[in-house]
């Protein structure tokens, strides 16, 4: 499982070059970066909303939502999961975690 | 670097049993769901404004921000990482990533 | 001009009593709090957006949607807008606008 | 209390060419569209979580917050709290509330 995102990632930048009419990926990719912002956003509040709630399965739901959305707007400004995996990796690793996490806020 | 969500997602389960004074992540899990939910917000909204401007370096960070703060509000909720990779598994498993990433919005 | 809100709010709240089919607002109403939030949140991304981009023109229209939307999660909630207006009125009275709206952040 | 809307947008417009020092709003002002873009997104989550908390009093707060912070991003962008009323003035007269309303979502 833990490939799933690495997986997506890359079936998302394939629709990059795509026709907008074979896939939604595509379609949202070729309505630019404002749109795929939007769309995630969109999923952001619907995942707070179901946290508040406390329904851990629409969480769930919502979650996949939102990490699918994430790469999407991503991609649509060229920038990898790599890139993002490795600033958590840095944060974690010069000098710890919290006091990282605390400094992005 | 496949490896560093789950990372994260560990040291962020283990920070909800220790003491809130201890580090940023236990004070935020301390404070409960809806806080987790109100950080997690924020940050997706920085997202989206960097998105929008196109700054791919802190659109980058921010999307740092995003999924360690995806994961706070997850295990506030006691959701795990596993769970919403699950939900991305079957999607692109089943029926197709586009069909399921549409009807899941 | 007004008075534009509070027609645009008794128009509204006029509408929580009637038929769901009758009406947009009216079926918002009837799906509950949790929907009207979510289409509340999504008028403010949108809005957000506009001002990021700077398209005057669309960031008059998104946040015409973001007051109406406003309206209805407040109405789904039985609060007035006459008691969020009293608000800003007791902060502007009795300290200040600024620091008040400090303090609210 | 009809008019504490007008005379908030003329406080913060008074705003715009002070100096940032002298109070929030100024600084807020003077830091860019962005930020306050990021500050009304902050308060749109906020209010969400209470609409969706069901808290009336803070439901009330944060939604006197969101006018606030919705004034100060469209003074950020030279547009007026009269321009956005007239939006929904059209929209109420020419061809009904709803129907226009559902339009802009």
């Amino acid at each position: 499982m833990s490939d799933t995102l690495h997986t997506l990632a890359a079936t998302i930048a394939a629709r990059k070059s795509s026709d907008p009419d074979s896939s939604w990926t595509a379609r949202l990719l070729a309505a630019g970066p404002e749109k795929a912002a939007e769309k995630f956003g969109e999923e952001a509040i619907e995942a707070v909303i179901e946290a508040v709630r406390g329904d851990k399965e629409r969480l769930t739901e919502e979650a996949a939502d939102v990490l699918y959305h994430l790469l999407v707007m991503l991609t649509a400004r060229d920038v990898t999961l790599d890139e993002v995996l490795s600033v958590l990796d840095r944060r974690a690793g010069t000098s710890g975690l919290d006091e990282k996490a605390n400094r992005g806020s």
